[in-house]
């Protein structure tokens, strides 16, 4: 069985990371890409390492010719978009893996706040993040795949917020990124000469990954917590490294901690618990996720690293890994190219 | 049928990414990593991104063990060293694959005067570059894999050299690589606060992939052939940009000249003529060579333009490439993934 | 005796490194800072490494006002634009420096050819190299300050040209250049994601920097002179390697040719001829311009490599040591500074 | 009167940045390099970006001539050394300022926990933070040069720890650092094609400026602070950024933090207050810190983020900057460029 897939968003980095991955998926064939910018162009033209691969036109987006078309429809669009198509997309028996944002929050008026007014927001989409919601995620025909830095986030923090090891009212998540992060459209921030050589804080403390991360470590402890999370802009091109900083409620050896992390994602495919801070060149090009932590030898603090590669596990990889949960794949089908080192 | 495989050099750049590739290969089956570094340590240490994915410890290399377990053996070890194992491993029936320059020269005077003394020089390599030896390397039970400047250099001329339509006593190879190129030794030249924002040339005129590349064109010519060549090292650590500058001995459009290499590499799996010049990132981290040309309105030079991977096209996954050839798989298998763009 | 300068274009990156060098140069006042951008900011909220350093307002550009002002106008202004502003600010005693191409062509038809229509063709500037008119540029009141290639090329190339040692019709320029070159307005080719880790060779045969090339190649030899010059773009901010690929016409040794570049630039204050290939980060941030070279053992072809910061030497710095031969003053002043390595 | 200087530790990347700065000083004048490497060398060859500009050969290290020759010397020794030269330096009338951990701490045992034995533990430098310790500075014959990560985060807490406005239990600091900081020798995780697109925490927790800054920040607090201090090693030359994550007693408004922030550093020539978050190439090249904040809307946490040049105001400037202290020079005298940015 052949499962059809298309891509609304084909323009963006997460539309071409789709087809990147998607081009070798043994299970799936592509079979529409669409997108409101460069309609009437190959795919080929803007993402040109795909001439050959990928040999599709990128169309504007009709969702009643889509479902006819389509098992599977990732929504790669800029927030505030797939909450217009989503709800013709699932009139069908589609199955929809949406990108942005719109339907991460469990509260719309969260949403709302940090984004746009909600168009449909009768609509409900399961958490993507496999490693919390495998079974959700199974039935679901709608996920919301996380944001980039609360996948990153989340999975360094979860085992310990769900035994509730940590002061919940201290957690720093000091993260790292590449540039890709934010999209492939030219700004100043991302402009070479002003990135190329520099660091930047940006939105220290009102970036809107905030909000997702904490609706998810409220669930994760069952009780209302807000962590403290500041994000910075590097001279690297893909990748997330995060760094949380925590405070135990008592102090635990290296070892204790490292075994309730390898307890918490014993069978997992794509998370790696190492001995050693993990490095973001470790996962850029794959869909891992790789944990390592460090605490004070005097201290009650814990140093928890994780690092992503933000386009894979923070978006498409991890999207593609929904698909597979989804339709009884193997959760690693078209995942298990190592990264690219060095 | 699975193929067994080894690997020797499994501590290096080129080791690490014939692991990489050869994790994805759906015909093999991994037996061997050795070394005369890193003894007795997990792949997974040396290169991190491989834990989960290769559980293999690198052993000291014998010959008589290796060739009783691996059908193919891949060795890429400095040069200078295969000469000393080649012989042995082409005892049995196995199959070699040399990614170091110990059985790239037709002459080993030639390769003596660049490299060392040669220890084996009655063993005769196939030059492993499919897109001209295919038949050959078919046949071949020793392929010499191409150096990295040589396999771009050599596609970018081949055509034009080939039909004779430039002056060939003027060609200028102006090559520019990454610097993965230079190896996993720490060296003045690589340290990231000397090479992390600096451009170099380096053996301006005396590079020893130089007399690699005009045995090549020398064969293609028909006529001793002498290119210059120039290679510069880049803030960049995968890729090389290859730039031939030739003078055409009658005026051509660039359609007539584009349509020339399309006719060349028409069958060509892994070679793409472009339009438009080809960029470094259209093919790293993939087996693709990508080509692109122009030529002054008014002149009669030619610029040729070829990129590679320096590690993929340019090393391991030709390598590959050839063994897919000698073993009779899809010349593609394991070397699909497109390049990691952006 | 302190001189007010004034400096038209003060959002764009030649405006800005020009604030940066004049604001420690000893014997200089600044009076103002103009542009059609921008206006009514500080210039510290446009360029925030000059707070508390420079402390003016950008105003719009009105000639009558800033002749009043000033004694030396540098103009840093697109191409085209200087050509309508400099008419009015020589009609009193000011001197004017323009980093624009707007007056570095002897022929109004060759610019016109590559820039726009020209408004003031009856002005000529003086060609602001000093190592080739210092004398002109003593006695002009509007010097035309080269492009960043041709800098490097000239400088390059000029005492082999000169002599007539080599052949004139195979002369190869392969330049590399960084980001900075393309100015402070992002677009898609120096966007981080695409040019953080990439190498892209761009107007190949027909770069505007070209023709300036020519004509001063040409008027060193006495004879038309069409060199064949190629940029690149590299993962770099700053710096400019422009290599040389050229035919000797009669077999000299490396210390020959040294000792001509020696000879030619002996009392140059900014120009070292070096026995090993300079490489860029020998220069960035400093007005230096370093020359090596190597040639074939048993070939003909030199190869000459000169690097610069572009926009030091490349643009701004050269035009301050224009302004200081202009003004009778120390013609380092102000440039002193070294390199910044690493 | 000029005042002869001479550095010991010349080859290293903090001898070479004192080598830059002191070159355009005006009131000195360099009287010797030395060094246990490259002696015989011309500093030039090793630095060839001083080539034309420092005319010095390095010479061993003769404490009884040095003191003859010099005013000042600069001790830029790896940690251990200086500690052996600076009695003998002191004998005479000179003035010591050493860029080493060697008399950072005023307890000669915490030193030897985190670095080694010391020989002369009876000396006592003033600690060199010109923004704390001017006066003391002044009077000083051996001045202990802060390291560059406790330059960043002192500058960026002194104010409200010194008013105890915060939290002191739960004080982070995540810091992020170029690769300069590594110094001169290469090494693994230095080597560009690890270190070129790549992020790394290293030493989380027991990093040897931990100590450090808890010294100082306990004094400033009269009280014992033990803060939380993360380092991370980024894709960029130079250029530390500090994140200080901190948790204000009582709620304060962004502009009352600033307000004390600008008092605090009010007549302070190299600290620069800033409305907006200053990033890294806002300073990199020049002796200046700059430090910006953002305090969460609804929550009790401030995010303070400095940055600096950790070769000049991390180390090197400083250094001079202590200089002209303790001669009684203008504080920026040699130190008045601005960033070089792009």
């Amino acid at each position: 069985m052949t499962v059809n897939v298309a891509i609304i968003g084909a323009s963006g980095y997460t539309g071409a990371e789709l087809l990147r991955l998607l081009a070798c998926h043994p299970k799936i064939n592509l079979v529409g890409a669409y997108g409101m910018k460069n309609t009437g162009k190959k795919v080929s033209e803007i993402h040109p390492h795909l001439r050959d691969i990928i040999d599709l036109t990128i169309e504007e987006p009709n969702c009643e010719k889509i479902v006819k078309k389509a098992d599977v429809v990732f929504t790669a669009t800029p927030h505030g978009v797939a909450m217009k198509l989503v709800p013709g997309l699932l009139r069908e028996n589609t199955k929809v893996i949406d990108l942005s944002a719109d339907y991460r929050f469990d509260d719309v008026k969260i949403f709302e706040k940090y984004y746009v007014k909600h168009e449909s927001p009768e609509l409900k989409g399961v958490y993507g993040l496999p490693e919390l919601y495998r079974k959700e995620i199974k039935l679901a025909r709608l996920v919301a795949n996380p944001g980039c830095f609360p996948t990153a986030a989340l999975l360094g923090l979860a085992p310990l917020v769900k035994k509730k090891l940590i002061d919940l009212e201290h957690i720093i998540i000091d993260a790292k990124t590449g540039t890709s992060g934010a999209g492939a459209i030219p700004t100043e921030s991302t402009h070479h000469p002003v990135a190329g050589a520099n660091v930047a804080a940006y939105k220290a403390t009102t970036h809107r990954h905030a909000p997702e991360i904490d609706q998810e470590l409220s669930k994760l402890a069952g009780q209302e917590v807000k962590a403290h999370f500041t994000p910075h802009l590097l001279p690297l091109i893909r990748g997330i490294l995060s760094t949380a900083h925590v405070f135990l409620k008592k102090p635990m050896t290296n070892s204790e901690l490292l075994e309730i992390y390898r307890e918490f994602y014993r069978d997992e495919p794509f998370v790696r618990v190492r001995e050693e801070l993990p490095q973001v060149n470790y996962v850029v090009g794959s869909n891992y996720c790789d944990i390592g932590l460090e605490n004070e030898a005097d201290g009650n603090r814990a140093v928890i690293v994780t690092v992503i590669d933000n386009l894979v596990k923070g978006a498409s990889g991890q999207a593609i890994q929904n698909m597979n949960i989804m339709l009884g794949f193997e959760e690693t089908d078209g995942l298990r190219g190592p990264a690219l080192r060095p």
